[in-house]
């Protein structure tokens, strides 16, 4: 019996700080964005449903050969303030991965099935790249140009782990080809041919 | 004279940043909390006041044994986002600190009176345990699985610092048997009896 | 031509940088860990297979239930400073896994099969629980209590996300039965009776 | 046309979360500043004046010798969180920087004209001392006292590097003779005799 | 007997990631420092005196007013990387704490006998002072200048939170008058009279 | 004189701890680099010398159009850990800086001559770009794709201040082009007809 009154006289005398002590701080998707993450939902509303995403599936491919479904913190809002997000992807037979680059996130792919060569440059201008399969984890270092083909038969699929809870996914040619930066300084600062860019600034739907 | 224009020119001319400018950032408790910590007061309501904190002394004992009275930023707001919050503890002869962790928070203990026995067992399963007092200062990593007993004649006292403004306490007993967790369970990854759980059960006045 | 000297003039202008310059930091295991992280691999040293993890497959199951590979930073070094590692997880029919903690590190549960009752307790005693299977994700909140069952037909498998390279482990039977800790000590904080103590501490081989 | 497809799949796939992700957090001065920075202006109303700062000029010198061109956070929103903000700083032939501290915030002076002597005292009381020009950096290290002297013909110009967003300056002369302290206690924790103290309290247009 | 089977594979299977896993990094001294702490001790070579500060105690008084006793990473060197240390200060009737900063460190005091008068001076030149005394806690936040008074009867005695395991120390006085740094640039840069200056120069023992 | 006593007092129960405490953490570059930056020098051999930067001046220009001078960790050891390094640029009439991104540094651009116009493309494929001259800042934002082209008469001049010590730069012609990336992977990944390709390839004399 005393054993209780000790423990509740412990509980109780803590109890003003647990109220506010956070165990965790799951997003308020509706607060403002500050650097350090989203604003904590207060503990009174949030349920087991805000540690769970259930819709972790293989999207509905698009029309041609990828799908993309994002675990991010706007979709699990238990990730705010961790620093890591996920993806799970599919890609079609002879499905391609253009150049691109995630901005401040590092990339870590766990291949869940088919072939996958996958490779990132340097700033040495070194190339690093390699045919994965299921049972490698391959790891893109922040900030690098990266790519990668379905080499194999059938579909790739594969879980993403990126270093951010915003990953965010710049990729060349739509940065180049798909916005409306003036052909001209594309040329200029690409040495690309000019007649290329604009072949490709009408295959992306760009202007200038 | 030339000086004091100086020094003025010199002022006025930083005074625009300097009211941004912030040497702290005292907690507004009532904006809502983010993963850094809370908004800061505008520095026009801050008074010395905020810096203070009046109650840090031994509270009226429990029924039982023990008095617990923190200083967390709830209590003094200029802990705000500076990692680190303070209580103040005093056990009677006999008492005992449950099996407990700090999510998050590394504890320093420093006794200030009485003979306290403190261990904490590390994740290789190695006991860490000795028995302090005045003029020694305990640490315990954060997160793992410690406890204490008031070994001497009298009363310990203690200050502890915690490496943490939001130190959350998980007593195991509670969390187990204080609960709702549904006694099966409890039974399957605790390994414990069935009677054992049920006795605890009704002891903490928990559920399941 | 212009174009190429040119290129190579802002090259060679950043060489000397560029040496030291680092895009990422492959953990050097044999250097001295700090609480940084490992000390960077020398560029020189660096090849595509420091980015990449080939075992990252089912281990052979132990006598019972379960098998677990690791993919932290001593498996996969170019974890190193990153914050995060990974595991994957297989466990039979009917295994469970016993209630733990990891020490500063968030879990994501990622359900690849089977279906897996998986709860946490939070620090005021409030149970969060859930079945998950295929197409699910699971937040576990860092350094809190937390508990698995597969309550499916057939094996349970998962990939596992820790928000940190160094992930330990420590479960709350090993800690108090299977370590050296005094029994009456462990009866003193714990609120178990003795013989319920001794019976387990014979089961885990502790002492004490 | 393929490609053109497969990229817009790409796209659209990614597009909700790319509403989110934040390449930037541009800060909305009408925010509540937290210990992180300031929230993030919403990414509509973000425009290419938001990276750009237009006054970095050197500013109408005062009665004296100084004029302080602050591109601090509040003058250039994208510093919002990057840590660091900049100064530009004309200081006319025997001018004098006194004594003062940046608290939290190395400073890193890049003269661009004059000879101007640059020192700081470290905490174990030695002095770091040098006369710079244009063509030389200088580091002064974060929070120790440290001052600066136009010794050379004509005006000495600057740029100024703070390895923070809200650089905060005390300046020693303004904390104790600007100030309200009473001038018994400037007498007991500095040492200085009475009647200087007096003098100086005048100079300053402190009281007390 | 299958559970301990499990558990034990359970335990197997995570050895090896184990040994490396650190549930805390107690500092090895005699390693390097870097910006983020002391490399970690091995695991092999730590004990529970790694954790325990045995001469917590106020130290002999020195010829005049105070005591000071440290417990920073250097003598607790399980506070390497925790971002706190600690001290424990006697002051005798009378006795003053002179003008001084702690770089990059909050001070938190805690009296545990006699009253102190305390103050600091904000960037903004306000004087935030407070007489306070066992039962109160003071915070003075990091960087700015501050000051003490044992204002009472008999010896004030306070523990000192810092937030910084590498709390350092600068003294106004002894950086200018007990410093090599030449008379006439003190002059020039505190506006205090030459023959004030040399007063202290002489009582400090500093040359120039 | 009791004053000097007390001081020294102060001083000497410090001493130990002050020997320890740092006030800085000038980069030993013969030391390992790890992920928190170079180990510190010992201070014993820190001379004023650690501080200084003394050729930051406009290098020779290189056969074409531009000077490139870095004040980066390897150069000016004092900014070990702060975060920042700086750089000084200067580029000849009609000279133009490629795409290129800097990995985990923002840029921020301080004209000090010509007219520059410089820009950025935001991962949702926004164009911000803006010619600005001396008197104006522009901040670039981490990881982003951005080029500049000097589009005034005469040269143009600019400091540089980089949030990263370890800026390192990836070009986008250089890492496709100037690589030994396989041409037909270049086309796959960059939609670019092989022609183009091979063309760039054999200007930056890049393989495959």
């Amino acid at each position: 019996m005393t054993l209780l009154f000790f423990l509740f006289g412990f509980l109780l005398s803590t109890t003003i700080s647990n109220v506010a002590a956070k165990d965790f701080c799951i997003a308020d998707l509706k607060g403002g964005l500050t650097p350090g993450g989203y604003p904590c939902k207060s503990l009174q509303s949030v349920t087991v449903d805000d540690f769970v995403f259930s819709n972790f599936t293989v999207g509905t491919p698009n029309q041609l050969k990828m799908s993309f479904t994002p675990a991010f913190v706007e979709q699990l809002s238990a990730l705010n303030g961790l620093g890591f997000s996920l993806a799970r992807v599919e890609l079609e037979e002879g499905g391609v991965v253009p150049i691109h680059t995630h901005v401040d996130a590092t990339e870590v792919t766990i291949p869940t099935g088919g072939n996958f060569t996958i490779g990132f440059i340097s700033s040495d201008n070194v190339v690093y790249m390699k045919t994965i399969s299921e049972g490698n984890i391959f790891v893109i270092p922040k900030g690098l140009l990266h790519f990668g083909l379905n080499v194999g038969k059938g579909k790739h699929s594969a879980i993403y782990v990126f270093s951010s809870e915003h990953r965010s996914l710049q990729v060349v040619d739509l940065a180049l080809f798909g916005s409306n930066l003036d052909s001209n300084i594309v040329a200029k600062t690409t040495f690309l041919d000019i007649e290329q860019i604009k072949k490709l600034k009408t295959l992306f739907k760009g202007s200038g």
